[in-house]
C-alpha cells in the first residue's frame, strides 16, 4: 500500500465484536466528505456505522442536499474511528466547543480520527495537528502550517491514529487506506472491486499542477472570500496556540 | 475527452434559463450511484436538483444511509437530465410502472438520460437499450445483451442522449462527461479541479481483471443469489421482447 507513513496504531474495537465508526456531519458541509468514506467503510464486515451531528435535526450540504444524522454529539458511544467532513461549513464550527472536544477526545483515546478535505481544519482548531503530519483540500494546504503541522502534498496521509486526505474525492482512497488498517488489505481490495473503483476521469484536471491557468484562476474567483476567512480563523489559531509561521 | 460516441444530442434547456437535474432514488441503492454525480452535476452554473423518488419518505440504502427525496416523480418537472441510480434495489423496480415510464418518457422526449451500475437494467426494462450502446457493472455487465444492448466494456459510454456508467464510483466519471456535455469542457474541468478529483487509490483492484482470483471469488460468495435473481429478470425481459440471446 502507498501511503506516507505506516505507523498506524492498531487499537482493539471499542465493544470487542463489531467496528463502530462514527461520521460526523454539519450544515453546509461537502456532501462526498462524508458519503464517499460511507461507501468504503460501510462494508467493512461486522461494522456498525453511526451518522453523528449537533442535534438530529437534517443539515443540508453546501449544494442543498439532505443529510440525516441518526445520533447528537452527546449520545455518541466510544468510536474505532471517527469521520471528520470538511467544506466551507467547516468554517462555522471552528470555534465549537462540543465539536472540537469530540475531535479532541478521539485523537487523545488512541483510536482513530480521519479527516476529508478541510476537516483537517477542525482537527486543527482541536489543537491536535501540531507536529503531526496532514494534509487537506489543496486550496486550504498552505494554511496547515498555521495549525503547527507537517503538511504534506498527498492524496492522503496516515500518521499514528490521524488519517487526513486531501480535498473532497481524496476521501475515498483515504477511507480505502483506512479500511485496510482497520480489517487488512484483501478485505480493502474486495470493497474496492465490489465498488468498481478504477477511477478514469475524462480530464486531467484535479490539481492545480495539472489543471489549466484559466482553470485554477476560475477557481479562485468563485473561492474568493473564503479563502480570507480560513485565513483569519487560522492566524488567530497560530497566535492562540503560540505558533510561529516562517 | 475520451468517450465512447460524442453524437451527443445537445437538448435545449427546459425552462430556458437553468439546466434541471433529476436524481431518482429508491430503497436499498447504492447511495454513491446517486451521490457521487449529484457532487459534480450540483457544481454546474445555472442548475436546479431535484432528488425524486416515489414518494417524499425518506429512504436507506442498501448500508443504511439515509437519503430523503423532495419531490415525487407525480410532481416531477420536465428535466433535462434525469439520474438513475443503481443498487440491489434496483430489482423491485423491474415492473414497477411509475419508474418506467419517468424512465421511458425522459429517453423519449430526446433529453438526457444518464444511469449508473445497475440503473442501467432499470433502463432495459424501460424498452431503451434495444440497439443502444451500454455499460452498467462489471458483474451485471453480462446481462444487458438480455436488453438488446450493445455492450460495452467503458467506465461510461455516451450513445446519442443516453449516458450509462459502469459500477458506482464510475458515476463520477461519467457524470464529469455529461457536464461537458451540458456546459462545456471548460466547466467539467473547473468542477474537477474543485472536487480535487485526482484518484489514486492504494490498491490496483477495482475490475476483475486488475484484482487477484481470491478478491474476484470474495465478491462473488457475497453476491450469490443476487446473481441469479437478475439473471432471472433479464431473461423474462429477454423473452418479453423477443430478444435472442446469443
Amino acid at each position: 500500500m502507498k501511503e506516507e507513513n505506516s505507523t498506524a496504531v492498531i487499537t482493539a474495537k471499542t465493544d470487542g465484536l463489531k467496528l463502530v465508526i462514527g461520521f460526523l456531519i454539519f450544515p453546509e458541509q461537502d456532501q462526498i466528505d462524508f458519503t464517499g468514506p460511507f461507501e468504503v467503510l460501510s462494508r467493512l464486515p461486522e461494522v456498525s456505522t453511526h451518522v453523528i451531528s449537533k442535534t438530529t435535526d437534517p443539515v443540508r450540504d453546501i449544494k442543498g442536499l439532505i443529510l440525516t444524522p441518526e445520533m447528537t454529539i452527546a449520545d455518541s458511544p466510544l468510536l474505532d474511528v471517527l469521520v471528520v467532513s470538511g467544506g466551507l461549513g467547516q468554517q462555522n464550527l471552528m470555534d465549537d466547543h462540543e465539536v472540537l472536544s469530540l475531535i479532541r477526545n478521539q485523537f487523545d483515546s488512541g483510536r482513530y480520527l480521519f479527516s476529508v478535505c478541510t476537516g483537517a481544519l477542525l482537527c486543527g482548531a482541536a489543537g491536535i495537528l501540531k507536529g503531526r503530519k496532514a494534509t487537506t483540500h489543496w486550496a486550504a494546504w498552505d494554511l496547515l502550517k498555521y495549525y503547527g503541522a507537517d503538511a504534506l502534498k498527498s492524496r492522503f496521509v496516515v500518521d499514528g491514529n490521524y488519517i487526513s486526505s486531501a480535498g473532497i474525492t481524496a476521501g475515498i482512497d483515504g477511507a480505502l487506506a483506512l479500511a485496510a488498517i482497520l480489517s487488512g488489505e484483501e478485505v480493502a481490495k474486495e470493497i474496492q472491486l465490489d465498488m468498481e473503483y478504477d477511477p478514469a476521469p475524462p480530464f486531467d484536471s484535479g490539481t492545480p499542477d495539472k489543471a489549466s491557468r484559466v482553470t485554477v484562476d476560475e477557481f479562485y474567483r468563485q473561492y474568493g472570500i473564503n479563502k480570507e476567512s480560513r485565513l483569519s480563523d487560522a492566524e488567530q489559531y497560530a497566535e492562540r496556540h503560540g505558533i510561529l509561521i516562517k
